[in-house]
């Protein structure tokens, strides 16, 4: 029995594993090599990846080899992808999925797995290949043939939605790095709140490989920072160390002292210099992060990019392109591997078909312990239960806050706060936080602590001013576990700081609350690099998303209803930073279905104008709605408070709400009317903002831009 | 004369200044404290800024109080604004304007001035505070009055579009100091081309002030990472270290050692522990920061956030709000302050009254160094005035590449790269880079090297993979010079890591130019991460910047024409990754119109359809339109490659090419269909793609999304 496998039942040594023997010996295939198989004897290992002299064949070469040449041929067959990444981080792949991560190949989503995130994206046949040994049932042979084609599982960059066992969507650089963070504070506050002595019921590591990109990426060292301040200690980070990126040699753009900075980020660093062959360097390192406890630890490991390859290793050639037939046969003879495109040998096969057995009885072994848990601490149990699998308390959303038009004048930001926590008092697995912004963005929950190194079951969070990556900290905290919904927030104008991130969520189809106030030129003095203008408009136009921007109280308890429903899928809430009125004839209905009529004096479907608003705007067409009718015309005022649901409804509902014989329409919102020709049509009037905004208190801005019941009231003459 | 004025003289001591004597004695207004007025007298400061007794009374003191004041003032009669920064940093301010910065007053572009960035922008009463005691115009007393109100000069954070002597735009945080690395590399590039033996033409220094919030912010990471491999020794930073952020203090979110993280970017670090009253302190450290050349200079600064106010100091509350009636009292009371509001004492006013002479003389002083330069290297001398003064060589843009249908298919992105090498050859201020994408992105200028610590005057900029501070560094320097045009390269799915940046640009009118690469699902295997859908429609929606997506050789020359002439709006170009023909009918001019009809077989404006398509799509649009006519349709086919500009031509010429009789109107864009609807009407039919993309070759993705002549055949002939 190799070493390695020694080693990895010490690494697996954490309770409540250390009492059970879930890796017997016996378990566990024999790998004998075979004398007629090709090894890397006699070879010794150049920088460059070229074997002129090897001290001794080994089972972990031929599985690391392995996982390099299905890298090589997929990207190979694919005629495009990046084979550098894989080839060069195969040792530390390996490791971390043969002999230290604990899963289970036939259930990825086990509540207790460790996870592991490829920050490192494009490198993603790392991954599809460790999948595939470890046998996922997402990445059969099939699979890896068919990398980067129509409808294949193995797309050219690793999506949670499209392979089980990737956790999350990563390839935009960085974003990765954050997501583990978010999945390893998830982890920590989860312990925090569920574990008790004996039953340690949860309790997994966060493994991530992130490379120079994502190290030089801003939204890394927000991410870093937070780790090292929250003191996430079960996260361990390979930032692989190849001196090389795209442009060629980092040399010519960063040349940072990446351990220094680490070191002030409050990181435990530990060097790995040999990451192409010493995988005992590798082990030890892994075992030293365990020790430590109270940090996060960054594993800077020195690899050749492409190793192997004897004219492209250790060159930005191999890092986005493939080898070229020359060269992968030239590679196939360097490193000895005399098998075809996709060939797993049948001993590395037979060596990794472990995982199946032990992974189930990892999970059993887990499952038997909550069950004692959960007579021990049912409470404990249901809660958890709950952040589990996505079952919320049946009628938790009548614990939303009710309004009337009596109700006293309000911003939307204040009622945003009711709703977050009423939501807090009844979804245990909510939580969240604001960028520095919580008492503008009004996001405390008010009954419970902060989230902290030393009280990681606050569900407070407090992420600094670090937008981008407190929307990928929150991707990693939904993607931890269904049942988490976070919620994260700041100024709306400053999505465009987060905007990636968003996106993400959006791509991944992951349930992110945004809660962004200061909404429009409403905010007022702050002036135009404050001001959002075009921001509705372009979430309007992102896939996925639902943007909505109530208008009171019903419909920001409204939006908050849909927003928690909808765990596929990110909403954004944009609110007032202004007071404004309760108004008659909102609903949570309404705001289900996105567009609806809130007063109307036609009949027959068939009114002289339709006035249309959202948010702030919509008291301004209510009023001037009222001054129309006065004067004897038939008006009916519509909220649009978010155009992705009200697309959904049947073409009758909608017709019944925008009928297609009434052309003259008028809406009014405070921010750029790009986008609303689909709502007034070709003869209606769009009333909106399209400069950038100025400083001035909000009420003096909405007269100077022309948001008043009178521009509303004058563009209906117009029209009818 | 206090030793502080002589102090100031050392530190103007670089050459060319060195041998002359700008600052004679006898041009310094004396400035003799006079008895009747309040001082520090007696008084020692607390942490808190509260005076319980003091050392000796300095005129420092009074002027740095003054300022102080003002700020106060100014948002209290504003009822909104940030005086906890202006209180805290009036020491370094003071010291910056009083003592070491070079600027005319008169003249706040003089070429060769110190560049100083408050990149903590809320803090911006300190800057106009500044401006006011220096004796700029645009900022007088009435504007310090009408501080944060309509059409003032004063808004609530520094715009450089309002007010002469604001640099750049801050507020977003951790823009400014990124801002500030651009001015310092355009700097150290114009001085390496330009600067001959005992000609120093180039020489000033970058002072920035950022704070807590920037510090966090990762663009400031990624900045000062580029500053510190650049060694821009000559960028000297004061991080306002006042343990205070909007949540509070900022033990709960940022705990990380930002000297050792500085240390670890390549930055000389010097740590002044009190920048209260350490006036002294704070000058030896700027002398310490002067003297280190090969790195930029980080000066970590302890204040106290509100200084001088007994009960807010030290606190949240001082930083976004006014102190409120009851603590301006005390304030003034516990600084010994008897004067009334915006008042600035006789002798402080006479102290800084010094600046204008100085600064006259500074200027004048260049300007004959100037004269001399010219006649001994006139053709340098011609660069630079192209440069300071946007005074481009006539015919510029004949130096274009121009192209036919017989031209040979190609990239936009590869054509884009003819246009870019061809501009930099005959516009001296023409640089640029990618980030970490040159090779994909084809934006190596092939005729120059790159910009490096011991090569700057090469043009190709290398930002390593960091958009979000590309951005903002290509702000900073079109905003050095205006004859400097910066253009930055990344994937245009990537413009969503920079967003914050872009939108500043087009705010500041920093004109400038994004290439953006690989603009569509038409990238292929790289998959949904990649490929961008709402970004056209997003940045469309944005105020004051051209979107331009050009459909082949000549209209990416048109683009670029259009962007080099915009030097107040920045431009996006959206090129392709794949091969495009060059279309009969483009033409330059046509670009410059924003839309236009490529091809037309209809008789007096009255087509029977009309197809309009944009970059890669403009090729189907003509195709479809081909293969109608030979089914006997009369067909206009439009390029909409610019929707602002064509939004900007008459009402005539918009009729002319969009005809309102015609209702059939069919478009084909890869991208969100979203706003569409403005150029088909309610009756047309957008084609596009309104959901992720997804990772396949590109070919077949365009029959998967329906991104074909036929689809655009078949709705044309359902329409009529």
């Amino acid at each position: 029995m190799a070493s390695s496998l020694n080693l990895s039942k010490a690494f697996l040594a954490q309770p409540p594993y250390k009492r059970c023997s879930l890796r017997p010996a016996d378990q566990h295939v024999s790998f004998t090599p075979r004398r007629d198989l090709p090894s890397l004897s006699g070879l010794r290992v150049t920088r460059r990846g070229i074997c002129v002299r090897a001290s001794a064949e080994t089972e972990v070469d031929k599985s690391v080899n392995t996982i390099r040449f299905l890298a090589i041929d997929a990207v190979e067959k694919a005629k495009s992808g990046h084979p550098g990444l894989p080839m060069g981080c195969a040792p530390m792949g390996h490791i971390l999925f043969d002999e230290v991560m604990k899963y289970n190949p036939k259930n990825p989503y086990w509540f207790n797995r460790d996870r592991f995130i490829l920050s490192a994206g494009h490198g993603c046949m790392l991954h599809y290949a460790l999948l595939h040994l470890a046998g996922y049932d997402s990445v059969k042979e099939q699979d890896l043939m068919n990398f980067r084609q129509w409808g294949s599982r193995t797309p050219g960059h690793p999506e949670n939605f499209e392979t089980p066992g990737v956790e999350v969507t990563t390839g935009p650089l960085g974003q990765g790095i954050a997501n583990a963070v978010g999945l390893a504070l998830a982890e920590k506050h989860l312990a925090a709140r569920f574990n008790k002595p004996h039953f340690d019921i949860v309790d997994h590591y966060t493994y991530a490989i992130l490379g120079d990109g994502c190290q030089m990426e801003g939204i890394a060292n927000e991410a870093c920072s937070l780790a090292g301040h929250w003191g996430l200690g079960k996260l361990i980070a390979f930032y692989d160390d190849n001196h090389i990126s795209i442009d060629g040699d980092t040399e010519i753009a960063f040349t940072e002292n990446v351990e220094t900075r680490f070191q002030g980020l409050g990181w435990h660093v530990i060097c790995v210099k040999n990451g192409n062959t010493g995988y005992d360097e590798i082990r030890a390192a892994i075992k030293e992060a365990k020790t430590v406890k109270d940090k996060p630890t960054l594993i800077k490991i020195t690899t050749t990019i492409g190793f192997g390859s004897p004219n492209k290793a250790n060159s930005y050639s191999v890092h986005g392109s493939a080898l070229g037939e020359k060269e992968v046969d030239a590679t196939r003879k360097n490193l000895g591997w005399s098998y075809g495109p996709f060939h797993v040998p049948e001993d590395v096969k037979s060596h990794w078909s472990r995982h199946i057995p032990e992974g189930a009885a990892l999970e059993a072994e887990w499952n038997a312990q909550f069950a004692d848990y959960a007579k021990k601490y049912p409470q404990e149990a249901a809660e958890l239960k709950s952040i589990v699998s996505v079952n919320f308390p049946t009628g938790w959303e009548t614990s939303l806050p009710t309004y009337t038009p009596e109700s006293p004048a309000d911003a939307t930001r204040n009622l945003s706060q009711q709703c977050l926590n009423a939501l807090a008092k009844v979804l245990p697995g909510f939580l969240g936080g604001s960028a520095d912004l919580a008492s503008s963005n009004m996001t405390l929950l008010k009954m419970f602590g902060d989230f902290q190194k030393d009280a990681p079951e606050g569900r407070n969070l407090r992420f600094g001013v670090r937008e981008h990556s407190m929307g990928a900290i929150c991707n990693g905290i939904t993607c931890h576990s269904p049942g988490l919904i976070p919620y994260c927030a700041t100024f709306f104008v400053f999505t465009d700081y987060m905007r990636a991130a968003i996106r993400l969520s959006a791509l991944s189809q992951a349930g992110v609350i945004y809660v962004m106030t200061h909404d429009s030129i409403g905010l007022g003095e702050d002036g135009p690099t404050h001001q959002p203008i075009e921001h509705l408009a372009s979430f309007r136009a992102m896939p996925n998303i639902l943007m909505l921007r109530p208008a009171d109280g019903t419909e920001t308890a409204g939006a908050y209803k849909v927003a928690v429903e909808n765990r596929k899928r990110p909403s954004i809430l944009a609110l007032s930073r202004q007071k404004l009125p309760h108004l008659p004839g909102t609903s949570v209905e309404g705001v289900e279905k996105g567009g609806y009529v809130i007063s109307d004096n036609s009949a027959g479907n068939r009114p002289d104008v339709i006035l249309m608003g959202t948010g702030s705007e919509l008291e301004i067409a209510a009023k001037a709605g009222e001054k129309l009718r006065e004067e004897g015309r038939a008006v009916r005022v519509v909220s649009l408070v978010s155009w992705e649901l009200f697309d959904e409804q049947s073409e009758e509902y909608k017709e019944s709400v925008l009928p297609s014989g009434v052309s003259a329409r008028v809406s009014i919102e405070a921010g750029s009317t790009f986008g609303w020709e689909k709502m007034v049509g070709s003869k209606g009037k769009a009333i909106g903002v399209d400069s950038f905004g100025a400083s001035a208190p909000a009420d003096v801005l909405y007269k100077k831009f022309g948001l008043t019941v009178d521009a509303v009231v004058a563009a209906a003459k117009d029209l009818c």
